[in-house]
């Protein structure tokens, strides 16, 4: 299906309805929402299954707890993760990526592993960059 | 290989050199290049062929001046991008992906793509998810 578009946001591709390189596209913040600053992370560290808050949070070093929440809500808005509140004491919320959520959370997470996959060559290339700059 | 990782971020898999889920790792700062605001776009407007930064700019649409140049020069010193200054009156610089920038492209466009196929089911899950925080 993508090897038809001769290339992604071509103005002159009259097929695609909807288009993350068009400043208005809706798709655009969807993007964002999925490979923005948390949420590539937060999808793949559900992709091994479902995770209550605090242990997502631990999975996703770094991330603010109300970081977490507001990518959390994004991701859940778009449909991509499910809220599962258990009527407990205290009260259990589990996340969980949806059926859509897997399959943008499989993408999300060859680009991970193809970049950790990388890093020595990226480390070089940043060692070469640096020095050219010094000369 | 990256289906003998049991999850990603996992604490005991001793496996992984680099790992974007900790916080200390230098792949999270190349994650961030790559998929950050403006990295996908760009990387996957050069994924058919080499641009002059005005042609880039017109392509990624909504993106100033200052953060593509911010995006190009990250995605540059990890090596992903290629800038090609000619020696000609006024100077043309074309940018391209580098063989490693084509394969993170690769796999950023597969994402894209399927956000953008998939944008008539995040917008139904947003109507709902909207219905019910208004009851």
């Amino acid at each position: 299906m993508t090897t038809t578009r001769r290339y992604p946001g071509d103005p002159e591709d009259p097929g695609l309805p909807y288009n993350a390189f068009a400043k208005e596209c809706p798709s655009r913040g969807t993007l964002e929402h999925v490979t923005g600053r948390w949420g590539a992370l937060t999808l793949g560290a559900l992709s091994g299954g479902s995770l209550r808050f605090n242990e997502l949070r631990r999975r996703v070093g770094g991330v603010s707890e109300k970081m977490l929440s507001q990518t959390l809500h994004a991701l859940e808005r778009d449909g991509l993760v499910h809220r599962e509140a258990q009527p407990t004491n205290p009260p259990r919320v589990d996340y969980e990526l949806t059926p859509l959520g897997h399959e943008a959370a499989r993408r999300v997470l060859s680009l991970i592993h193809f970049l950790e996959d990388s890093m020595d060559d990226v480390l070089l290339a940043r060692e070469s960059y640096d020095a050219r700059g010094a000369r």
